[in-house]
């Protein structure tokens, strides 16, 4: 699982910047026969797709996807997947400002001590056009999950949540915040509207449950269902913290309050809660697996901030230009597919060792 | 990082169950020339030893750990140094239960169904014991960060949460609950006393901070500090929660109160805050890297609880026996090893690819 | 190291196969700061281009590389490095009998009994156009390893070997076999025109020595440079066999007749002898690092083999159109690639582990 | 596959030195369920034991295995199985000579380079000791490859072979030559018995055949069955050569001569011959996998040779006491282990994406 690389069987290394000519995903690993086309991944595509709504960054980028190997006469061959996808919205603009100094928040220092250098164009490696990469190699992995549903959304923007009383699945997709719950959108759309408006930002919590996950997958000790769940959120573009079923919540609550009791059911054991998440030893119980997602503001704001030039002077930057006023929302469909990527892969290995 | 090991150059195995004969690690790839001998090490296990307060498991292990190889003329070799730790307190009890039926919140059923097999003595595996080798394995990893200091505690017991404002350093190895708030050791003397007594048990949030960590450790996107940092949380026993820096608060932020500003400073730059957790793109920034892990209770606990046997008969199991009330404390020195594996392992992956 | 890619901190991908519309490789873990444009890795495709002279397949590809990422103002990020080559000359022919029957030989059979199911042009993956991949990946490498010079020659075809004694290392680049002895260069234009028009093949050694190796790159026991460079050229399309140092003959010698003794040198040890190739327990000695290569002759051949259809009925197949009459020839940039590839990876291992 | 581990999905990681208290493996990844005691890995390390016969070293170890992990009842859990032999052996001797100065043609100089610093004892952990690890690792691999069988046996020692038409397998137990042919052990009784009273030492040919393994085994392109086994070959101690099939007789072959043809068999495909060894493409072929081994001789001669000390003066060594005139003997176990754990994890990792 080294720098650029994901997964264990199934596994995927993606490449590019922000401002480069194209951006990819390596998909190797893959079960052969599989049905799959460009069709199958630009959906997902589309759902993360910037300039969709005013709550969006406006980049324009059509992010169509080409499959470049690894499919024949429609099918996977089982060698590896190599899937493209165009920068075409690079906006030429001045960067002479990010070139200098670093822009607080962002990976701007932190690329230069480690590497002495950096691509400043858009974030370079560090912007989030690369979760482009990951939703793509997602929609691959989604294939070798037939019996498993993925559901994600935010349940929380700026610290207002949702209703978990008035969540409606199908809501999800009828308003720009991937928001179950119609009067929270309500409320959001002001909220990030304001935000918007005044060059500011707002963090939010994505939630995302797999249903239809069997009981096995996983594995102790470090390549744990959760653990490798947490690596793959965490490894997000502004994501600070990840919840495994009831998570924090857990740590306030006892014993007896979180239990999950079991009693016979028509197919295997019937849980009557799920504190756990769906995971326990690091695998799979049969329920839902459940995680939470904590994306913070994004550090592009109009705000003037103190930072330092590359030459350590003391100087003021802010962001010009198109942003997210809620990096969370796109999150979306990106724990998405970073669920659908660690469950196929879990579940390759599950069927290497234990047949 | 396949199944039971962890790291990528700095890299260790670990291997025993809770009744077996011993437990151990491998620790691979370890630089060479460092002044080892099982005293660096043992230390580290006696701050994680069982039965040393009435607040844990009462079981008595002395783990005295043992260097097999990879040590010569008391400097390590550059080659494996296996560690290993013999069971001595393995008692002798009536596992008839365990055996026939799943306790629930623990891994029994999980197990079961992955492997259709389970060794049912103290959890086999899936067994807490399995920390005392990762204590032992960070052990060696703290010789490999000299300019790294680790330093972990317990901030919230049963949602009982210290006063930052009260943190004293010297008081976290006064008390037996790693706490640095002496007001807040008191209370929880009394909290898990209660649940202790009525065979209860409580949550607790463990967190750790590493200072002296350089700018530059850390990799994109996929090796990223806080994403391995998330992995080596999420993975210890009875974790559900793990935070960067601000972690969920992020979430609830804007950008401006989550900012991070630097201004020159006499050694590089100096930050005006530290929000993210001393860690931006997945790349050390030079400040503090912290992190919080939320530790569930033990689902060991004297109610009975609604269960199925291994035939999917309806039963009812409770926990006889020792146990721990409150899993979080003895977590603290598991937090601190898992923190220097990650970072020791980053280290020299910084090393080897940027010289 | 699995299935497409390969080395462990410089680490390197491959996609693509024969008839696909591009092949390439993404190139991960490079040392940040090193000039690279598409000019430092052209070079090393246009030796292995197919179509130079009449004794390599006739497939015309210009084999132009991109660089699609990882490079800023013409030096490495330190981020991934996608390199993409287009395939122009996948000529549309009637694959009908290769669809339909598997040729004796080559991959296909086994392809189709792994994956039920192959993409049948030109070999799809298991085609030697994915070599071109892993020399622009080689290209890359080089620049990691100034210090070092690897050179590759032919030194047999079908049992006719050069004389050592007439070893010109200018020669290599001037004839169409990468042969350092003019006189076996004569020789084998007659020898490989034969085969060519009988529509046979011929099989090939190819050596590669790599000088300026310093001693203490490898590690034991299974990262030994000895075993990867075993692992690297036995991937290599047709290899059969490979050799480290005096190889086999060393297996047919006596302790004293195959010792390496040493003397003091003006810089380190000076070596009386390289039996060893430059390695001992699998670490470099810091003496010529040699490795000796066995190309099986290709089995593309213009005599009818009797085979079996993928319904398993009797037929016979012989190779229409172009190929390769001696693919060993070809295999010279190869080596040098994966001796490169090899080589890099070690050298930043070493530095990461041992500073 | 990083340094002192091999294998993806079925995986082990050794440790240990010639003249430490203990050495051993963890094997990780294995499959649940399967019978396994002490008395199935005995025999393998027992063949392997040194002091058997006055052709091999006279160190008296008993070499007897202890799994310390991973066993249940008698079969294996899915976790980690950890295997212990203790060195009872280690001769207490006078080192002063092997520390001071370098035996040339072990891999004392390039330790010495690597870490600055090595374990002059017995070779520390270059030792061929190592290898009683690998077979124990490898007794485990034998139980998930229950469909093939592993042979290996001594070819040729110092250049005589034997005459496969004379091959008797029955007769390689018979022998301390491991050899297949009654009338070249009966010669190589007289040549390693000359050898050793000289001091001398001889290389030798060991060849090892696997039947039963399945078409579709191995993977494109970097995980090729060919390049592990080559891996996993080259890996072992002394080994110089590998080759597989007829390796570098091919090289000295014409297409027509090489060729494998195909007719329709009782059960699947029959090959008609098996120049490549049951591997095309590096994907099994259903024919018997068959792959020889060079082993140099041993460096550990009587004859005194030209070296230098740590401090880079001229010297002369020889040496004392114990060793093996012809290592290749001891091999034959060793390289079955190797040929066992890469099928062992092929076939998981075959399992994995293919079903």
């Amino acid at each position: 699982m080294s720098l650029n690389s994901f997964g264990h069987l199934f596994r995927f290394t993606t490449w590019g910047e922000s401002h480069g000519p194209a951006l990819g995903a390596v998909v190797d690993g893959c079960p052969p026969g599989l049905a799959l086309s460009e069709a199958d991944i630009q959906p997902f595509l589309d759902a993360r797709r910037p300039g969709q709504s005013r709550f969006t960054t406006q980049r324009q980028e059509p992010d169509q996807v080409r499959i470049l190997s690894g499919v024949f006469e429609g099918r996977t061959t089982g060698t590896p997947i190599s899937l493209m996808i165009e920068n075409v919205d690079q906006r030429s603009k001045d960067y002479g400002d990010v070139a200098k100094a670093y822009r607080p928040g962002h990976a701007d220092y932190a690329y230069d001590a480690k590497y002495g250098f950096r691509d400043y164009r858009g974030g370079g490696r560090s912007s989030a056009r690369e979760t482009a990469a990951r939703v793509a190699a997602g929609g691959v992995a989604r294939l070798v999950l037939p019996e498993v549903k993925i559901l994600a959304w935010v349940s929380e923007i700026g610290g207002d949540a949702i209703d978990m009383a008035r969540f409606d699945e199908a809501e999800i997709s009828r308003n720009p915040f991937f928001c179950p719950d119609a009067q929270a959108a309500a409320r959001w759309e002001a909220l990030v509207d304001e935000a918007r408006k005044s060059g500011s930002s707002l963090g939010a919590v994505v939630e995302c449950v797999a249903t239809g996950v069997p009981a096995g997958w996983g594995a102790p000790l470090y390549a744990k269902l959760d653990a490798e769940l947490a690596h793959a959120m965490m490894g997000i573009n502004a994501v600070k913290g990840v919840e495994i079923g009831d998570g924090f919540a857990a740590a306030r609550n006892t014993g007896e309050g979180n239990a999950d009791p079991m009693r016979p059911g028509s197919a295997g054991p019937e849980f009557l809660a799920n504190h756990a998440g769906g995971i326990a030893g690091g695998i799979s119980t049969g329920q839902p697996v459940s995680v939470r997602v904590a994306f913070k503001p994004t550090s592009s704001i109009l705000t003037p901030m103190p930072t330092i030039t590359r030459e350590g002077e003391a100087t003021e930057l802010f962001t010009r230009g198109r942003h997210d006023p809620c990096v969370g929302i796109r999150g979306v469909p990106v724990v998405e597919a970073m669920m659908a990527l660690v469950l196929a892969d879990q579940k390759l290995l599950h069927r290497g060792q234990c047949g």
